[in-house]
């Protein structure tokens, strides 16, 4: 019989204990539901609400079921007690007795659920910023590495202008710094603790909400209003949020990556640890962690639309619609705590072809801007000379040339001002050393940013 | 070792190893894996690419091996084997030897993953149909029971207009019937057989693709184009669409249902196995079932988004963007079918309270139109009609009166055409019966309906 | 004031009437309103609800309006009127008086919204099942044309065996056919006439709903119930849905042409009318409509969502929150329907380069699976071929060399029953034409596939 | 002839004219575009790279052109130019010559509208977050009005315990402060400076990207990277994702505000200018404005759907898909801003019925907690106390009595330690005030967090 059960003539449908158990999943919230526990009940006793003696055997016996669970000696837990909650209470009062039965005092699972839910994730959000920086360190290491190896620059997937690895690589390390900003401004808007909420309303006994918060470490003490802190949910949407737009980082590098290992490119290999086989073509070698990573991108966005579409209408205060919320948030966490893991290790494999690579970053037309630019500097106005090099451009494609290939004579033809000089610009390195502006590809200017980056504390 | 490991110098990586196996939850898929194969290598004997002894040989041993898995004794799937049907295949060779290793001839994971799937859906979408046909018979056998139980009709969530609770059931019977229809066509445009197709442009061995198919019973035999057959997701799309829309609509009956069960409504009662109470507030008996199907709307709404954002954009043909499908289907499968059985049973309990409801209807402003139209009936054109109607329902608001309690003189004030017989009017029986129009609330209608529902071949 | 103003004492807020004001939008609704009206007026002469006097003044004055519309005269919408239906309904009245003041009689904006959107759709789902056929119908041509230019198949953008371009472009036409049947199918569901539900219930007066279900030619009559018939919007859903799954269509094959015609695979060139260029960079040609359409597809699928939302856990029945799906629909149908027309034309403009494709489909290691299939065909079971023959691949990619420099003792050091006749597997016209089975990418297989197609009605 | 289209042999092809165009839409961008331009030529002028009197007149044709959008005779955009960026330069150049065609040197398109966003989009938020701040002013001024009026609190949709009206308001100001430390925090991560990144790589000329980011007023100076600055748009994710989140807020207040109007509840009326009436039934006055926040939350979570989906897997740098940000931020932009100011002015029209809230609350079975907790203070441990109240609720309900109707000697079956004292609980007004715990609902608490809001610095 259900703990809630005193009104209630018959038990619950089979099929309905099945689809709203949730002691499957939010049992990963043990370590949390204890240690609040703990804090509670020793509140509970500084208020005189309970006897310090309860208190006592509360927080031993919790201890005990800690390391049960973690020894692997607690056993199965029970979906006929519905969560973790429960589930512990329940077990806490068979080992104890009557002091358990007491644990629930002055608590709902209303506010018990919220409070559990920000520990696990003010420990995870952490777990995921140091994860993020490691990340990042990576990306800097190989940064400094490459901070000569020329590349075409892309736009529209379309050759553009050659640029060095070095830069491409330090364009993710800025990305996943925002990434870890997001995170960390999660952290702190949730660092409020909801316990003492009750249901809804908090409670008629006489509670120290502020010396719970205290000793579960919540920065900003408890929650100031108890019918948002037990509806709230916020904390979650804005993490799934941050983890989607992070996996759209990842899922970009990914795109980037399995084109480089085309056979069209060829300019990297990933470690074979990464990639693997098919089992029917045997020269077959694959980038699936690119390619995972992109499919777990949509579902991981898919977790962040479930919870807005949830959450959408809900009427205040808790709805049990709000329980949908952990799976999806688990999900979440998992793919891409494993995949921040992964990326880490798996970029350090990645060799590039630096022949092909340069090779391909040769082709003149890379640096028609240069041409463009070097006739700004030269009097002829930016529109004016961009329309030149154009009209060059689409005579050397109509008659199959490069621009490299023209004579002088020939380029004057459109281009009257260009001089000997010009014909010195089609050089990809003499190109991305031109680039010497602040933010800009010329190996110089990688290397500044690789040293700004190792100033930073987290390095 | 992994089985597509020839040209491989190291192993898989063990984080890559546990994000890229799928074998924990396709391996759901046995039994039409398993028929997949007994099919195919039937088809290799017929054509001589493996003996008859060879084709017999495997498939008695995949016979014994769907025992196993049914029976218990088949012992773990192995991650490392990545599938089910790497799991298969390595067992079935170490079960019956060199048969087992010609069973892959002239296949590739591509074309069987495809060709499970579509098996695996074919069997779960004809339970669906099943599941959806049962539920519109208990909505049918409830709108004959309640054709004449009058309650508030909304729209905006006001009182509209009185209509009877067994018209409101059958609004639901045709949102389930066009959901029937979904998977109807969802089912006729997947029944096609992928197998064949292998990687991506068929074999060179001489393969009879057309005795698979019927073998396996698609009815529009094989796949016309390999490299089509190999990247197609469409029906997987198409059921999560179907799947997502059927949802709304019970989420939509709950919505209703939560609102008529509410302190404010108290039209109905649900059984007590279909809620749950309170760990806190000893009276409590919450709706949960409508509450986590509104929930586990917006999963399902999520799992379609992430196989949509999964396939925007990928090149063909297979990649391996597309092992996220599975567990996205699995999902919302898992959670439709759950709902509808649990809808079925619990609406079945639901107990009107008739009183609450007539007396709701009862509300004389539910009949100003009803008002309007006999004023239409005598003569007035409608737009007069309506504003001098909302003239009078203005007044009553503004002096506190209900529009029944007017004296004749009075409604005549700004109804001048008013008699005696618009007083009558506000009775809501005999509004219900007034709209005997072919789709109408009037119980004569709602019986005719419920005649034709039953008429129909699966009820 | 409005029209519906009686009971009202103040005027709308300004904000509020600027954000739920729909005629913007929806007046481009107006010939199915139009329609609409005048099968309904005409119904209500024949029962005698108006004179058909009043009905011929009706049908005069709407076709007016509409001619007004048509060419310029009717001015412009009056944002106070919210929706086209008020517009329409008030400036008819102030061109034949009275009689435009009875329109409205036995009919709701709830049934009379439904039924213009079905009306229009209507039109709208018959264009875009045109415009798929025509896709088609240039895919097919295409594959004619194209079903001996070699190129190299990929999964995983990894080389996997040699195509046909043919191939390829049936492929879509595949797709593209599923999505023509999604949208009959939708079609089909949706040709039922809500007129005559009203707000709710139908009405008291005397309609007759078959009559003006088959002036407006609803193939399945009326909607056989009042309150799904105002609150049901599965049809666009539906369409959404389907429209969202052939966008994801279009961007598939985006993202193929952008790899193709990016300088590393150079494969193709699409024509400077679909291509524009840089503000900055006087080189580039970049495939704009390939990228618009990938991103387009994603707005296409937020519309699909919105609606999703929109709909979970609406009570019914009419709720203002539906108003919001016009928008979204107009905008994906529009989006869909450039996109449709576009593609006909531009890939009619591709021009192959069958050189570079032929080469890069000349890399012998794209034959591999020949090779092991070879072998199969010799005696070797498959697992043991395919082991083999990776092994003989990596063997190759350590010493840098193709399995096509291999001497036949080399090959046999690993393959033993390897002879002469495997060193002429590596052919690429070779392979395709040994996919001689029924979807493979043998020439022959694609003309017999392009003869099925033109012998489809539609062609 | 399109400004870049120097290699260009054909005109673009209308209909991709017609969806590739953005000056539509992103002419609302031509204030900051301005600005922008006139910082840009400033630099260029200090840098060398242009005359100090091309800058002036370059300067001044900008403010022209600024006037002449903003007094309407600047006449229309021209679609052929693309968008806000060429018309300007085009039209700049038509004002002032050749100063004009050197305007757009050591700038691209993909710096320009990343610098033209993120100046627009920190106005917006700025002005989000006084709207948001404006809207928290005005629910705390309700808060303080509504201390002591008493409503039942719910969870599930049923009656849970009695709070104030006051602390509900409370909880409301509580969501919408996080939305605008989200909005503060976006805000704050996107004041860099992307201008001088080129089209991906810098430039070759001697620009002061410094210079430039200080005229515009970008507190954190240039963006780092030139490859970053150019694809990212997390600034528009995040700023999407935040303004979904409180529309979720928005939408479930609308929620509650429609059930509190429905007739069931009653328990509040909303202002007429903020309700409509129907076209059909005089005596209809519905909640659209709320109807319309939660349809329009399902379109903003499109949007943000959409931005995501768009972004997922895009190749470094910029893609033309990108340019689908616009629209979907302009319209969630717009979206909320409007219902911001909509929320503010519609609830201070909000006139609650405390009668009929009060006699809600004042249901016995909502202090059945109370009861509980009175019997903890009296030494029963909690688990116990509930299970007795229950029982004595069940009966109750099974009875037909209700709590308060019991006399001692029934109750003290149940519940032996029941004294006289616990007849007195069932009194909503001592039972909010017994919640005198902080965060919770007792008129005191109240107060005092009307107190803390009204020391902010933004109050």
């Amino acid at each position: 019989r259900a703990l809630w059960g005193g009104r209630f003539a018959t038990e619950t449908n089979e099929l309905v204990a099945r689809i709203s158990e949730s002691v499957s999943y939010d049992h990963r919230l043990y370590k949390h539901d204890i240690a609040q526990s703990k804090a509670h009940v020793r509140m509970l006793a500084k208020q005189g609400l309970v006897t310090a003696e309860d208190a006592a055997q509360c927080t031993s016996g919790l201890d005990q079921l800690c390391s049960q669970i973690e020894n692997g000696t607690f056993g199965a837990f029970d979906i006929k007690l519905e969560d973790i909650h429960m589930n512990l209470e329940s077990r806490l009062t068979r080992l104890v007795g009557e002091p358990g039965s007491k644990l629930h005092t002055a608590r709902s699972r209303n506010d018990q659920v919220a409070t559990d839910l920000r520990l696990y994730l003010r420990d995870e959000i952490q777990l995921l910023i140091s994860l993020v920086r490691s990340l990042q360190r990576v990306l800097v290491t190989l940064a400094e590495e490459y901070a000569q190896v020329i590349m075409p620059g892309f736009t529209h997937l379309q050759h553009a202008q050659p640029v060095v690895l070095g830069h491409y690589f330090l364009a993710y390390c800025e990305m996943f710094d925002r990434d870890a900003g997001r995170l960390e401004d999660t952290l702190n808007r949730l660092d409020f603790c909801p316990l003492g909420s009750g249901a809804i309303a908090t409670t008629t006994l006489p509670i120290d909400r502020f010396f719970v918060a205290e000793q579960l470490g919540f920065r900003h003490g408890p929650c100031r209003n108890s019918m948002d802190a037990v509806s709230d949910r916020d904390f979650a949407l804005e993490l799934l949020a941050a983890i989607s737009i992070s996996m759209m980082h990842l899922s970009r590098m990914s795109e980037d990556l399995i084109f480089w290992m085309s056979q069209e490119a060829g300019w990297i290999e990933l470690g074979d640890a990464f990639c693997t086989g098919s089992s029917l073509m045997p020269q077959k070698k694959n980038p699936d962690v690119c390619e995972l990573t992109r499919g777990k991108t949509g579902r991981v966005y898919g977790n962040l639309l479930a919870l807005l579409a949830m959450m959408k209408g809900l009427p205040l205060c808790y709805n049990r619609d709000m329980q949908e919320d952990k799976e999806r948030i688990f999900d979440s966490l998992d793919t891409y705590k494993a995949l921040l893991q992964i990326f880490r290790e798996m970029i350090l494999t990645l060799k590039p072809n630096q022949e092909r690579m340069f090779a391909a970053a040769s082709d003149p037309s890379l640096m028609a801007t240069d041409l463009a630019e070097w006739l700004v500097r030269n009097g002829v106005p930016f529109r004016e000379a961009h329309h030149r090099v154009g009209a060059l451009v689409g005579e050397c494609t109509r008659s199959g040339r490069r621009l490299n290939e023209l004579t002088l004579t020939e380029m004057q033809r459109v281009v009257p001002e260009a001089t000997a000089d010009c014909l010195e610009l089609f050089d990809p390195l003499r190109s991305v050393q031109a680039r010497n502006i602040f933010g800009g590809t010329a190996p110089e200017q990688v290397r500044s940013q690789v040293a700004f980056w190792k100033r930073q504390p987290w390095f």
